[in-house]
């Protein structure tokens, strides 16, 4: 939705043309689309430079294709399902062949707006303990990227060898915002909060087996950090923490 | 299970044709037809004017099959056979060719008493935080309509963005009793308790993933509702939520 | 510590004047003060501008002492103790007799940078849901401003009646930063998380009473939160969320 | 808060005299008095017929008795406060001499609406499994009465010796609206639902030691009954079960 | 392993001839035959007079079929392996041609001690609340039965139709000893151990969904039974509830 | 209640004296007296053989006296509350001087049927793990020998020095029901276990600290013993177990 | 009870002069003194150097002093009491003046076999994380000293400040066992265990507030550790590890 | 990596050859070889004997493969992956046709040092209590045995029947080091850890069902374990227990 729609609707409003008993409602659906199964948010591009993202889990493949081509209709930004299985995908990419799919992140999406070529160096860094975060940890890293961030990955640098991270030390520092991603007893959060003093967003994920319950173990570690400037997404939630990191990277460019 | 064979047999206690030793076993049969897997409750249909409602879950086909003709042959009213498979509907359709499916909701029913044509206006409103909730609020709407309800829906109005419901503030204000259907936090059910004035009914659903702990996140949510007028049903309950409401719909109209 | 003294160190290392075999533990030395009971990190306020905080539960006061005491010595920023009482406060209070007490925010503290007199309008909003989470609030209130954040509040908003909310719209969406304080079921993280595109640092609180099992609903709550842009610290813990929201705004100013 | 003072609001912002950028801010005002720690809401008695509840826990008797002192200044309708202790019913009653207190329930209150003498029979029924549960019950017998209901109570009924539930079983048939109060294993609510076509509210209480786990027991309890038309408040949470049946018991009465 | 056989090696060891040295070994090489990856008991025939009892789950068909050989050559009981699948079964039925297998109990048997036509009346009870709960009865029946028990059954009695229970009101009475099986909530417990003043096994079932948490709402409840006289056993564990009523059914006839 | 008085009543009903719809209300006050705060059930004793027994935590000491003095007057069996402390204690001894207080059973009771001399050797064995357990032991072995049976008991035999149990196993070998106290990590129930062929009562002790969850730990252990004939009461309820235990050993005397 | 004491009940068995049916329960009461409420278990400083350690919890002071007494008469080892109050070490200490008390360990102690004055440099070392880990390492520092150990301490050395930690990466290398004691996030046993190739053994400690849960962050976090050779005790157990530790440490000398 | 090629490294840093600000980067690259998705720690070998061992779950079977590669390539030691599937064995194997698979303990591995024929008697004992522990069971035997360890075992000795546990008491009493593995309750560690003065490695299983909750009844029972010595790994932490088991072994032989 165009902000001119939005600045019309409001002038008609003053004038009298529509009426009192109208206006919630009118507004309401000039916003959203009502589909009977989904009420796709028009609003959420224009007030957060980004549409709406579809959670593709427990809605069917019809469902995803629907809302997609409603956003890419109506929008002009970057365009992406989370959780989304290739079958899916391949329903999607029949009504929109620009989609794309990304099998570790497991993500369907538009890329309209890429990256600039130049750079101002304020990256998003993220960090995993191991190698089986690396699904998490790429569906971080690919909605970074959409929302328009610079972001540089550092594998595998759990605290049981914790040269490996040291090594990574410089990149730690001068990253902006960081991602820690970890499962197991989730011990990298505290750690790299240790190590810089920027902002760290920490995601449990549920790597692990017997008393990690699924990822709790990560996650109570990470709330209870001794280290200060770490905040907690939910459990495997890659594309929250992404979103945090972005919404505090482009802050700290002045463009939100 | 007629009132005439009630008060029948009341008599014939009074008069002393049956003895005192008896009476309360030969009650017991009378009201529950025993069939060794199942004790099949006649009673509950004078009573409450709906019949025993069959949960299949746990059940086999042969089972659910035998219940629900037993319903059927005894009763007069609609009958229900909630989270059923497509498989068990087709062996209990070839014994009872009236029996309907809806894929969604998951319930086999017969309809033999129709919603009236004529309405009053008070209806029951459900409303759910996403698209994926719909199958639970697809059970609940099925129900409350087999019940003798009107039902309106509201589907993916969840609080990330508020307008979305607000769209409908008018269809919420005026519903009679309200059934609120969120999952992942569930503060859905806080939000719409604060806009009416009528008994909302909040069902958690599993819907989420990571910290939801399979609806546990969303129940303990609206436990905890800091509005007033919300009462909960279990994890993914539309079916005890619909009871629950069109209970106090009938009620408000003065029929129970 | 100052700039110099490290400098100096390294220095001398290279000169090969400390033999190699004492080079790291002679360091970590001039970095941390050990204490027996306490290894005080001198190191911190050179790395973050903000010398280590005293966490004064489970502390003796004599030992809280000793360590603000030290901290006074060695740095020039502003000193903190959080979750002190009054009987520490009293004890400390006659060594170091420029410290002051909040007794809401339960924290000791000396202020020797304050906040400049002109404001550039990138403030921290705290919100909470009810009158009851205020210490929590007061606690991360306070911390903000000792960090050199301008801060306001917006106390007793909860979602049952969101017009209160909304009466604050202006100021939430103009806020850099915000932080959302709640017990219960802890949805007000997720409504606010749907107005404003800046970060959003959710605390849930002890507040509530039976299944909000001493603030776990409200965490639960938050950590599923469907609003993007959310990350949630420990419960009650106002502190962490004013380090983490006083990290990102510095560094919407370039300072950090 | 009267309704005239919001037509005239609503007139006076057609008419051009309220400025739009104003219009939201000065319309929450009306409806909320700001006082710092608490944002007391006046529109509630408008829109519900009954003003704003005190929950007095966390809340210092100073707050207490400034909320209860504006709610009774700008309202007419019974005021209440919940969870409150003598020390601070005897802070309120110098201020407001009105105010009453009841022991067992908790509760400081200000009766200006009496029950009218004649009745209709549309009673609330509170049921007890146990002498413990008494005062849950009370806290939702005095909430009920003050929001307008006639109220039946029958204690101790628990299932251990079902004989003394069903001395009660005419008084359980004729109840409009039921509440049900038991700690232990809950398993009150779904005989009590069994026996009823009427709409169910069942409070679980922390009675109880061990496995009860403070009430977590009656709560998985009632959450899972097999008894239709239960639905469920928080532990010990019986003012919420009053206004939930309050709501119901009015809407069948054609009055909400 | 016979008695005569213990007696020999008794008299060998004090007259000498096995040194003291061994004879702890020897001893335990005599009650134990050691295969490996199983140490079959064969003392807990002579002692408790019903041999060792195969708990199938998570062994081979090889290991349950060789354990089961084991018992058959040498004792003389019933013998009996739990949790089995048919597949087992049919490798099992192989080597022993008198197995048998009921598929809804789970259970392979091999019958070799009949109950004796002529009965005492001295019968268990088993009672479930549900359809569903029935593999866990019958798992209880046939264990019940092959430990020489008189049994009967009373299924889908639960509570939310308390008219069918109390059909069976004079079963319930004759009983010696009850096994109450119920998911869900699991309140049929309370109410059977209220109408007897037998000693009552309940034993919770994971039927339920949601907030049932695989049984723990059933079990928790039945643990916190306000009736007296109810104790309880794993969940889903029907043959261990079975067990324990064997053993007090035997010990009043004055058999054990 | 005595039996008289309930065949006059039947009489009368048959005889049409007690008309049909006050029957059952009429018969219901016969069996309990109606306290408003208690509903005393005079027909256990009748039915049991043991009266009501009145659990004392969260009654007052006027409500526990009133309950007592009512036993008392109606009944002639030997009357006990349970979790009393002295202070109630004192307050009953004033009304009935007969009353007796048993400061680490916490129980305050009326022995009216003294145990008898002779005694025929079935005894109840009390085993505990530690000390600390001893509260919970005497509650249930004073609760035994008010019931009518002879107990013996063997304190402090926990698995950490098994042969402190083995000292004990010709007394355990000839019990005829045990009950098995433990905390921490409750082993000793299923080492006992393996040691008798008769029914085992296990109560888990709130004893231990950390991860032993206040009995959790051991509740879960004991539910979860591979010795079979172990069935299990609520955390800390040596009053449950003793009654369950009482039943058990009466009916061995084909006294129940 | 020294080793001749056996050898000459074993010789006496061996000849006759014990009964065979007496021989079991004779040679228990040689090993344990029953003394009603405790057995004092004298074997145990035979079999493992050590005699029994008296948990003082739930005990009351005379049973303190009793079983130290006995211990104290029979035996020739360090005795020690744990979480043991003040108050009953003003009671022991009156029967046993030579008892000792450590405040901050919770200890009674009487310490009759000091540690060798010539160290052979296998140490344990304890770590821990803050300052309020103190009295969980105190109970273990004097545990592991009267068990025969040389302790080294080193606190206050948490991840945030990972420097602190490395500035003892010496003494941490050449430490023969360690203990790290740590609430909050546990992360420290982590990274201690990657920085050691000797055992490691964590003590979860309940240190924290809001979701440690009283150590249950810190216990799933160290039982989901990473790193390699890190085992756990109990929550806040200190002795416990101090115990493992010792056994650990004698193996490596070849005195166990 | 060998020790020649770090002693090289760090002479050239003292000589300047490797410039200040490149060093720690570039003794990191030397330590760890980075692989996108894994960061191959080739430290570890040098400073513990034995490479970094692949936890197979969630990495693909080319990562496995490719790191068992670079294992195989820089080092000496012998080689494993845990929790590996045949089909990532059949892929490995065609690379590195060395490799073995051991079914039941899902280990893939490469033996290159064997253990010597010659015994120092200092070996592993692993129990367990029954068939189903087997598979961890034999996790830790290869595991142990890879690490240089002579392991016995004695299976399925769990305490239901004791005796089958005394069979092997020489055993146990002779053992260096134990590790107990068990399900259910857990009961087996704290029997073991009474009967043996050396150290005990407890394992919890996720053998059981119902209650025991995926292997949380084992855990919590055997933190909480009476007996002193005790110490716990993760639910079916076969890998761990062995390398824990293995340092303390090597230990007590002067090797580490």
């Amino acid at each position: 939705m165009t902000e001119e729609m939005l600045k019309n609707f409001l002038r008609k409003y003053k004038e009298g043309q529509i009426p009192d008993e109208e206006a919630a409602s009118a507004l309401g659906k000039l916003f959203v689309e009502e589909m009977g199964f989904a009420a796709v948010d028009h609003i959420r591009e224009l007030r957060q430079g980004f549409p709406e993202v579809v959670y593709a889990e427990g809605k069917t493949k019809e469902q995803v294709a629907a809302i997609m081509e409603s956003l890419y209709e109506r929008g002009q930004g970057n365009i992406m399902a989370t959780r989304a299985s290739r079958e899916k995908y391949d329903y999607v990419q029949k009504l929109l062949p620009e989609a794309r799919y990304d099998e570790t992140a497991r993500i369907i999406y538009i890329e309209r707006k890429a990256l600039p070529a130049e750079k101002d160096g304020r990256y998003i860094l993220i960090v995993t303990a191991g190698t089986s975060d690396i699904p998490v940890a790429e569906e971080a890293r690919l909605t970074a990227r959409l929302w328009g961030n610079e972001v540089h990955t550092c594998y595998d640098c759990g605290v049981a060898g914790i040269h490996r991270l040291f090594a990574h030390l410089e990149e730690i520092r001068k990253a902006n915002v960081l991602i820690v991603i970890a499962g197991m007893e989730g011990a990298l959060a505290s750690v790299v909060g240790g190590l810089t003093d920027k902002p760290v967003i920490a995601v449990p994920t549920s790597v692990g087996y017997g008393a990690s319950f699924q990822g709790m173990a990560a996650l109570l570690s990470m709330l209870n950090s001794c280290a200060t400037g770490v905040s907690v997404v939910n459990i495997d939630n890659g594309f929250g923490a992404a979103v945090m990191a972005s919404k505090i990277n482009h802050l700290s460019r002045g463009e939100e």
